[in-house]
């Protein structure tokens, strides 16, 4: 067997092959806080290329960014009812706002500062930003709001997994009002398709576009429409959600206005957000068991040079070079800025400095010693296919960007043709139960199995019980394609649409 | 008396007059939650915009950006005796994790959900962070660590004032660790200077660099550096400041390095921060009975076009010549970027929407009709100054940049002008009481008086009481240029230089 960077590699437990890449690659770790991660520098730079990115696509779509309170009066929770039976449940509250030394000198909450109304730890923000626009909305000419803010956000989680669910994560959350439900709706698919974009062209990760059953959606939202991907161990991973939220909120928080005809009307609402989840997909897309694969429009860095000298005569020839090297790199046009190259000029040794990179997901390395700069070149190698050759110098540097995009695009349609390869169309339960079911047959197993299941359905308790002890679930209704008539893959009945069915994180 | 669009004016009621400012402009309001504001989007492009440029200068300096949890758990504030003292007494604290239906069907935190220890929701974050380097440093190379975080902080305030002291806020929070003494002393000045070179060249705000007295440090550090700033009522702000903790936390959490000889050490750290109250501080150095003015470098917009038209076929051939010279202006370099051009073609009257654009701060406004066109150019005033003038179009393009540069320039020179007016040298006790006493002797008095008063002192309970008595702070020993020795102007004891005392926010 070959050696591989990460223990264990994906096949033998993708779990906890996931955890090592995040490790090995210095992105996050449990911090001293229950369920809460620390972003270490490597996986902020990933999410600050994110950041970026998506907002300049939310201001392009005519956002504008505001900041609205960390804390919510339990009251306004209970204002909206479904939203309180999906959200209100597990959540940091706030109970006191003073510290004093007890009997024994240590700090307790002083009970003479008990919160007549305690305050919830916002777990979404809906509540808060739709009754401050209750303030801001008067008539149609105050809409649209087409706000959106960057937080961090709490939901009490038992289970954590870095980056995927945990007990404090950072988001967007963008919040709009409209005047009609036609112009709702069709913000709620246009940041859909923002999500949708974002996704296959910046994390190079194909997603599928559609619309969620009732079962699964948002709390207190009509309509709640998602993108869909799938990760190496074929799971369904949910990695951005864009909700119409019809009237609810705005009769829940009273944002009311008077239309062209003098009348008074609730406005329509839309929520949609994306998290620091997104971080953990990258790396279920495209990682492998040497460690972390970084699609180049979101790498920190693009490139890495690693300067190889045996001598202080080989130093001083081969530091300029590289440093000059350097600078006409990042001279180059790349995605929306300069090629990002870096120096590694730490003193460890060659190996143990190129496996660094491997495991950090650098796109591209370049070794270059006494011999390469007496050729004019650089000893390069791909992280995505490995590849390795000796390139020119000012063909690396004429090449870049094409380069780099040569593995943004190789990274996409791998991961295209590693969803086709583990999609099925399935007709009946044998089939059903046989794509879901583990060779292996362990409630515990680690199996690589599955994928996404393309049915035909009809919604009911047989279903319900069917996917619930399989643990699958329905993904979503995909929007485009999915039209034709069917029936039932289970219980026969008719069935307007086929479903993405998966198991999920 | 001229009729201003800001009432009252600064005279009148400078307190009333800065929350008319902040109103008028769309900056922030107060929300539902006590003590915490809604930053409005203007109000938060302007927050983006120091935040951007403040990032590029400590990337630029060496740092990371990371992201540690929201939560401190109570045992960890009580490590830092001091820190504990000065700020673990008022603050959010998470006493449980679930809510659950009462019997009235109100929800109401679950007592089964109680949390072991509590969780203070991060007023500043050494404790947390402190731990966490604890984890990651083991020998000498490790050091330094260079992070910075971006983040929320609560500190539960009483009296509140948007952007100048709320429950919640906005800032950053640099936390190094060093191997000795020296570097860690360094990077402390080298980011108070950071902080003085932004204030001062993007804010055009100028200030004093120098050292907090022992009674005005930061809770644990051992010097505190501060920058403090003269506000239009002669009261101080201070701006930012920038801790050398010593060994302080670094004990205290337990952050240890074997150093070279194989000895174990602890490291040395520092702290530094600033905060959405930058927001306040330019609006009190710069907003006049008008209004909002912008320091252009920090300013969402440059320049807004104002097209005038009273029938169609004047629209028709206003707007594209409008639209066109927004492209040709945004096509020119200004500061860290390109010029920001915005156009107001909203249906509301020409007086109504140049006023709006005055009350927001947009540095330059050009109003763009049939005439301006026939002679090729737009009628165009400066903040600022007030002044107006038709320019030449080409003539606009061309300067646009210079211009901006000159309102920059200009509204530094009048702070600079404006403080030097308002401060005095003062040797007694008389001089001193006169300087500090509004006119009117009222205690409640919106009187502007005082400023910044340069005295020898040497402290000690005399000196405390009478600062108290006339609520006047020790803002700073400023580190160039008061090194001459003295005499307390209260005491007469020696005194080795002299500091800046002012009343203060």
């Amino acid at each position: 067997m070959p050696k591989t960077a990460i223990t264990p590699t994906r096949a033998d437990d993708y779990p906890e092959w996931y955890q090592q890449v995040i490790k090995a690659a210095d992105l996050a770790e449990n911090s001293d806080v229950r369920g809460c991660m620390v972003i270490k520098p490597w996986g902020m730079a990933i999410w600050e290329n994110m950041q970026r990115v998506l907002d300049g696509m939310f201001k392009a779509t005519g956002h504008e960014n505001a900041y609205f309170p960390l804390f919510i009066p339990l009251s306004f929770l209970q204002k909206e009812a479904d939203h309180v039976e999906g959200f209100a449940k597990e959540c940091a509250v706030v109970t006191h706002h003073r510290l004093r030394p007890g009997p024994d000198g240590k700090l307790a909450p002083d009970p003479a500062s008990q919160l007549e109304e305690p305050l919830i730890v916002r777990p979404t923000s809906e509540t808060i930003i739709g009754s401050t626009y209750a303030r801001w909305v008067e008539s149609y000419r105050d809409l649209p709001i087409l706000i959106n803010q960057w937080a961090n956000v709490v939901r009490w989680e038992m289970r954590t997994r870095l980056f995927l669910r945990t007990t404090e994560f950072l988001w967007q959350e963008g919040h709009t009002a409209h005047a009609t439900a036609t112009e709702a709706q069709e913000e709620t698919m246009r940041m859909l398709a923002v999500y949708a974009d974002f996704a296959e062209n910046w994390i190079a990760m194909p997603v599928i576009q559609g619309e969620k059953t009732p079962g699964e959606r948002f709390p207190g939202a009509v309509t709640t429409y998602t993108i869909e991907a799938m990760m190496q161990d074929r799971k369904a991973l949910q990695a951005g959600t864009s909700h119409f939220l019809g009237q609810n909120f705005s009769k829940a928080q009273k944002i009311k206005f008077q239309d062209q005809t003098g009348a008074e009307q609730f406005a329509w609402t839309t929520s949609w957000g994306v998290t620091t989840r997104l971080v953990g997909a990258l790396i279920m897309t495209h990682a492998d068991d040497d460690g972390l694969v970084l699609p180049p429009r979101l790498a920190p860095k693009h490139v890495v040079l690693l300067p190889i000298y045996r001598s202080p005569e080989e130093k001083a020839q081969v530091l300029p070079y590289v440093e000059s090297l350097k600078k006409e790199l990042e001279a180059k046009e790349f995605a929306d800025g300069k090629v990002r190259a870096m120096i590694d000029d730490r003193d460890i040794r060659g190996g143990e400095k190129n496996w660094y990179h491997v495991k950090h997901g650098v796109p591209l390395r370049a070794e270059i010693g006494p011999k390469d700069i007496a050729k004019n070149g650089v000893f390069l190698a791909r992280r995505d296919t490995g590849e390795k050759a000796g390139v020119e110098r000012g063909e690396l540097v004429a090449t870049i960007g094409q380069r780099l995009t040569e593995i943004q695009n190789n990274l996409f349609q791998r991961a295209i043709k590693f969803r086709a390869e583990n999609t099925r169309t399935i007709d009946n339960l044998d089939d059903f139960l046989a794509f879901f079911t583990p060779k292996s047959k362990k409630e515990d197993t680690t199996e690589i199995h599955g994928g996404f299941a393309m049915c035909h359905f009809a919604e009911g308790p047989e279903l319900d019980e069917l996917l619930k002890k399989h643990k699958v679930t329905i993904r979503c209704i995909p929007l485009n394609g999915a039209g034709e008539g069917g029936k039932c893959f289970l219980t026969g009945r008719p069935s307007a649409t086929r479903a993405v069915f998966a198991k999920a994180y």
